[in-house]
């Protein structure tokens, strides 16, 4: 736990307590347990159909199964954790989209009409709203509170945010997750809202994995090229303006991150240390999940890649995690659509593994292929 | 409709009725609605998104919206239809499987236990089963009897059924379709069972594409290098055998194919005439949808491609019908998992299409990305 000590460590009575409850967390990951992966295979290879032609189905039926911790997990309740932030790259001029748009889009989670909410009905999947930070402050029904300020700081001119914020956010993950799965939540979706996120989300994997700004860049919800131009120029702005604050994984999410994306790293290592699969979206979540990993290598046992975004720097990330996405539908929302819709092919793995016939059960002739 | 005159036209009473049933439902099919899709396209431009951010899901729901003729067809009640039958083929030892599992198979599907029916279930489909020739000859609850003999003859030493028998198939197909169709069914998935239908369904790519045969035959449920070695060659002694019988869709169909294949052709036609969108799965379904398609090319405009199976005959059928499938999730079981798999993701853009909020009802700025 480098992040804990030293030069870069906590400094403030907050921030110690915090980094405790964080190292608690990633003491309880455990990485995924391979024999109940196996176990699980050889309850599939005993359905009626070829060993193996179901493809990946099959293969996220035994990862959901180790997470879980037993190969009969049954078709676990699913929902999604919806973190919202303003940001001060959005100064910048980096998003096609006004600032405003954030917390008005916190109201239409609110109101049950944005992607997310439909895709999530469709679903069956419960839909949790988190205000880590909007700049609106408006409260609204149903919109749980876990503010750390009133958007992070422009990171071209220092840290985004304290490091006690970082660790602040972190641990509110953390307890969402445990509060969700304390509820019998069994799979858990992450996804986000926040103008100027993708800007934030592309510095955090510039600085991470390390790459150049121009690769992890993209168009976000649709900049022209002078926007782009403008987004690369404020990664690199960032980058250089908190060159000295990069060494670990805190101070790097302190320095260039999101409140929602501290939180969402935080809901991710909280997910798995209480034994829930996480199925990530688009290109935010996946940086969020990118800090995660970093203080905790086995956390990416327990996640599962819901679709590849077109954004470019989603598939540098998802290369670091080493993780494969269910769906390549060409989408770019973010908010979590991509990992909801993946919910119902998860869904549909642990079905198969719940409910299909024995060849013994069914009286079918089997050849082993 | 070439296939209806000259030396290789029709020469039976029963035939000349059928290819006239059939000649109807082809001159009943439209290509996709260009003004539908427009308008479909502009409903969807309002929602609380950036444009076209949903991808796929924006495609999926203009088609479906173009093909039905309305730019608010809700979510349509979906079904899959799964048409057993055995084959000639399976004599050359091309298949892992005995063909005595065909029939296990039916009985699998009616009891409710086969993989079809677990995804059916999660997806909210219903499953109809249809025996199109099984050798087995018996009757389970709930199967539809649509059989046209007792399995294929050896397509290696003439035609695997007379050209009366391919028309009486396309014919039975349509009138599936037509059936379901007015029981309210909006969107039907296609699937088949069949032991030693993928060499069927290899030997009709290789005659309709055309390609050659070791391009289009792959493992199908599993065999081994000396299997897959015999399976080439039956399809190419199949071809030779056939050689004078390939020059128009029903003959090729009635010398290569299947009864499923046949009457899933037929499906096919008759959904696409219903204003049905039609959902293929994998390989098998595949030469069913290539053979409608040179029966009449605008079928294929009401097709969606639910996924794209390891067969490598599969990508070369999805070429040649200019679809792009929904999901890649190395599949290869058959059955119609992999369609109604993808029941699941185009019920998702119809709910995004009937239920999302617009910019202008949820107060959410819109930029015009």
């Amino acid at each position: 736990m480098a992040e804990m000590t030293g030069a870069a460590g906590p400094v403030t009575t907050g921030e110690r307590t915090d980094a405790a409850r964080l190292a608690a967390t990633v003491a309880a990951i455990q990485p995924a347990d391979a024999g109940v992966a196996a176990a699980t295979g050889r309850l599939l290879d005993g359905k009626t159909k070829p060993r193996g032609s179901l493809g990946r189905l099959e293969e996220i039926a035994r990862r959901v199964a180790a997470v879980r911790g037993t190969s009969q997990p049954g078709r676990p309740r699913a929902a999604v954790v919806v973190v919202a932030a303003d940001h001060g790259y959005a100064q910048e001029g980096v998003s096609a989209y006004p600032a405003e748009v954030t917390g008005q889009m916190v109201a239409n989670f609110a109101g049950g009409g944005a992607a997310v909410c439909v895709l999530a009905r469709q679903a069956g999947a419960r839909v949790v709203v988190v205000d880590a930070g909007t700049r609106s402050r408006t409260a609204h029904p149903g919109v749980w509170s876990r503010r750390l300020g009133d958007g992070t700081r422009n990171a071209t001119r220092g840290p985004a945010m304290s490091r006690e914020r970082a660790y602040a956010g972190l641990v509110s993950g953390i307890e969402i997750a445990r509060r969700l799965a304390g509820e019998g939540i069994g799979v858990l979706a992450l996804g986000e809202m926040g103008i100027g996120n993708s800007t934030s989300a592309a510095a955090l994997a510039a600085a991470l994995l390390p790459a150049d700004a121009a690769a992890t860049c993209g168009r976000g919800t649709g900049v022209d090229d002078a926007g782009l131009a403008r987004k690369v120029a404020t990664v690199r702005a960032a980058l250089a303006a908190n060159a000295g604050r990069l060494s670990d994984p805190v101070g790097v999410l302190a320095a260039l991150g999101g409140y929602e994306i501290a939180t969402l790293a935080g809901v991710a290592l909280g997910a798995a240390a209480a034994r829930v699969p996480v199925v990530l979206d688009g290109f935010i979540t996946g940086a969020a999940a990118l800090v995660a990993s970093r203080l905790a290598a086995a956390v990416t046992d327990s996640m599962i890649a819901g679709h590849r975004s077109v954004e470019p720097g989603h598939t540098l990330i998802l290369d670091a995690l080493g993780l494969s996405p269910v769906l390549e539908l060409d989408m770019r929302l973010g908010e979590g659509s991509g990992a909801v819709l993946a919910l119902g092919v998860i869904d549909a793995a642990m079905a198969i593994l719940a409910e299909m016939a024995t060849f013994d059960g069914a009286g079918v002739t089997d050849a082993g292929a």
